[in-house]
C-alpha cells in the first residue's frame, strides 16, 4: 500500500516478480479492494489489513494507533510462531521511519545487537556496487554499533553477493587512524581488533568518494552522515541529468546531436540507474525486511522484491545472526543502553 | 609553492591575475629561486621564505618546525602590525591542516569566534551556488559553533556576492525541528532564535540534495559531515564523467556521436566545471586566508585569487567581525572552551 504510487506501482512489479520466479509466493497485505487485481493470480495470497500508514505518519501513530496497519501486519508475516513464520522477507516501499519503528517492535533485535541498521547499495566505477550503511536509522552511534554495522554489513554482501570476505571501510574524513572524532577513531580501534581476529576485513578509513571508487566493499558510518552522503549523491545526480536534458535541448543543433547521441546516453543512463539499486536491507533485526524508495516505480520495486528473495534463499538471517554472535564471543564489547525506536529517516 | 604543482600552476595563475586586475598587487611568497620568473612583473613583490610545508607534513612539522616555511610567512602577511598589515587577503593551495593551524596561531580568531570554518561553494539547480560549511576544520561542533558558522556564512556571501541577507538552511536528516542529534536540535532553536532577532535569514532544516537545489544559499554543518558531503559530491562526479567518456568511445559510433555532441558536452562540462568554484575561505581569523585545492590547474587558481580579491575589496573582515559581535551582543551565549588547532581536512 505504501510510496508514493500505491499498489499502482506495487502491483505490477509483483506481477512481473511472480513470472520471473516460478518458485516464489507473495503474501500481499492491504485493504482487500486496493489487492483485488491479484484475487486470482497464481502463486499469491491476499492478507487483510484495514489501515495505512501515511508517509508523514509520526512514528507514535504508525505504533500505537494504527494496529491493522498494512505495514505492521506484513512486518507480522514474517516474526516466527513456534519457529514458523508465515514468509521468508518482507518488502515495504513506505515510510522508512514507521517501518524500522515498527519492525524492531514486532521483531525485536538479534542477540548481540543493540540498534538495527538500514543499508543500501550504490554503484561504483568498478562496475560493481558498495554497500553503505547506516543510513539514517542511528544519528548518533558509539564505536561499537559502527562495528555491529560492519559485521552486519559483512553478512548482507556475503549472503547476497556470495563474496565470503568482503572489504569493510571506515567513512572518516582522511586516511589516516589519527583523522576523525573519538567515536570513528574508536571505531577505527575496534575494527582493527576484529579484523585481526579474521572476524571482518577491514582496510581502514575511507573518505566520501571512495562510494564511488570502489575502494571497499562495504562503507560503514553513522546514520546522519550516511543519510547526509546518501541525499547528497542523489541532488547532484538529479541537478546533473537536469542540466544534460537542458543543454541537449537548448537549440535545434543539440537536438540534433541529442537524437545521434541517443544510444550512447540510453546506455549511460542504464549504467547509472538507480532503479537497479532499489531495496535497503534493514539489518539486525529478527526478520528480513527490505525498505523500496517511497519513489520506486514498478521496475525498481521489483528490485526490491528480487534483493529480499536472494536474501531469504541465501539465509542472510542466519548468516547475520551467526557471524555477530562469533565476533561479539571473540571480542566481547561493552553492551550498550538500548534507547528505544531511534529510527528518524524520512 | 604549496599543491600538487607548486609553482608551475600559481605562477602562470598569478600573471593572468594581475593582467587581468589593473589595480591590485600581489607578494609572493617562497623559494627566490621558484619564484625567479615573477621578479620582473608589474605590481608584484616577492617574499623570501626558505622553507616549504609538505602536503603530507604533520600540523606539529608546520606549526613548531618550519618556521620560514612560504605557508606561515604568506599567513603572517595578512597580520597587521600596529593596525597595517602587508597584504588584504592570503591565498594558498597548500595542506589544508597545516594551513588552518598556522593561521590560526598567527591571526587567532575573532572576537566571539572560538573556532574558524571552512567555507566553499558549490554549483546549483539555480544556476546560483551553495556556499557550505564547515568542510572539515571542525569534527565535534556545538549547537553554538554552528549558529556562529551561520553567521559568518551569512557575513561571506553578503560581501562576496552582494546579497544583504543570504538564506540559511542547517543541514539535517529531514526538514521537521524534531530530526537530527540533541546539537543539531539544539542549533535550530539557537537559529531560530537568531531569526527572531533578524540576524540571520534561518529558513529551517535542508537535506543533502538542498546543496543542489539552491534552497539555502548557505548550508551550515560541522565539519566531519561538511567534508563527507563535498567528498561524496566530488567522487559520484568523477564516476560520472568518466562513465560518460566510456560510453562516447566504445565503439565507432559512439564516437562519431561524441564529435557530433561535442559542442554540447563541452557547454555541460564548463556548466559543472569545479575550477570554477575553487577557492575555500578561512572564516573567524582576524585576516583574510583562502585555500585552493590541491589539484588545482593555473585556472582554477586563478579563480581562488578572484574570490579572495573580491572578499578583502568587499571588506568581507570587517563584515564578518560587525555580524559577529552584533549577533552576539543580541543574544549571548556560553562561550566555548577552546580546544587548540582542530584543523583536520586533508
Amino acid at each position: 500500500m505504501g510510496g508514493d504510487h500505491g499498489v499502482s506501482v506495487t502491483l505490477p512489479a509483483c506481477r512481473a516478480f511472480l513470472d520471473a520466479h516460478p518458485q516464489a509466493e507473495l503474501l500481499l497485505v492491504g485493504r482487500t479492494e486496493a489487492l483485488a487485481p491479484a484475487a486470482a493470480w497464481p502463486r499469491c495470497t491476499l492478507v487483510a489489513a484495514s489501515e495505512v500508514v501515511a508517509m508523514d505518519d509520526s512514528i507514535e501513530v504508525a505504533l500505537r494507533r494504527k494496529r491493522d496497519s498494512s505495514l505492521r501486519v506484513a512486518i507480522t508475516q514474517v516474526k516466527p510462531v513456534e519457529g514458523v513464520a508465515a514468509a521468508h522477507a518482507c518488502v515495504s516501499a513506505g515510510n522508512t521511519g514507521a517501518l524500522m519503528a515498527v519492525a524492531r517492535y514486532v521483531l525485536k533485535t538479534l542477540e548481540g545487537i543493540d540498534r538495527p541498521a538500514i543499508a543500501t547499495v550504490m554503484p561504483n566505477q568498478l562496475d560493481g556496487h558498495t554497500t553503505v550503511l547506516d543510513l539514517g536509522a542511528n544519528v548518533d552511534c558509539s564505536a561499537e554499533h559502527l562495528l555491529q554495522f560492519a559485521v552486519m554489513g559483512s553478512a548482507l554482501v556475503a549472503a547476497v553477493e556470495g563474496k565470503p570476505n568482503p572489504s569493510v571501510g571506515l567513512l572518516n574524513i582522511g586516511e589516516e587512524a589519527i583523522k576523525g572524532s573519538e567515536t570513528i577513531k574508536r571505531a577505527g580501534e575496534l575494527l582493527r581488533d576484529a579484523a585481526a581476529g579474521g572476524h571482518v576485513n577491514f582496510i581502514g578509513n575511507v573518505e566520501g568518494n571512495d562510494i564511488f571508487t570502489g575502494k571497499a566493499d562495504i562503507v560503514v558510518c553513522d546514520g546522519f552522515v550516511g543519510n547526509v552522503a546518501l541525499k547528497t549523491a542523489e541532488g547532484l545526480a538529479s541537478m546533473l541529468s537536469s542540466f544534460i536534458r537542458q543543454e541537449f535541448t537548448r537549440n535545434w543543433y543539440s537536438k540534433l546531436a541529442a537524437l545521434i547521441a541517443l544510444p550512447v546516453l540510453n546506455h549511460f543512463k542504464k549504467r547509472v540507474d538507480h532503479r537497479r539499486y532499489n531495496g535497503a536491507a534493514l539489518l539486525g533485526l529478527r526478520g528480513l525486511v527490505f525498505k523500496s524508495h517511497g519513489s520506486a516505480d514498478a521496475f525498481a520495486f521489483e528490485q526490491a522484491l528480487n534483493r529480499a528473495y536472494d536474501a531469504a534463499r541465501n539465509r542472510l538471517l542466519d548468516r547475520v545472526h551467526d557471524r555477530i554472535l562469533e565476533t561479539l564471543q571473540a571480542m566481547p564489547v561493552e553492551p550498550q543502553p538500548q534507547t528505544g525506536p531511534v529510527a528518524q529517516a524520512a
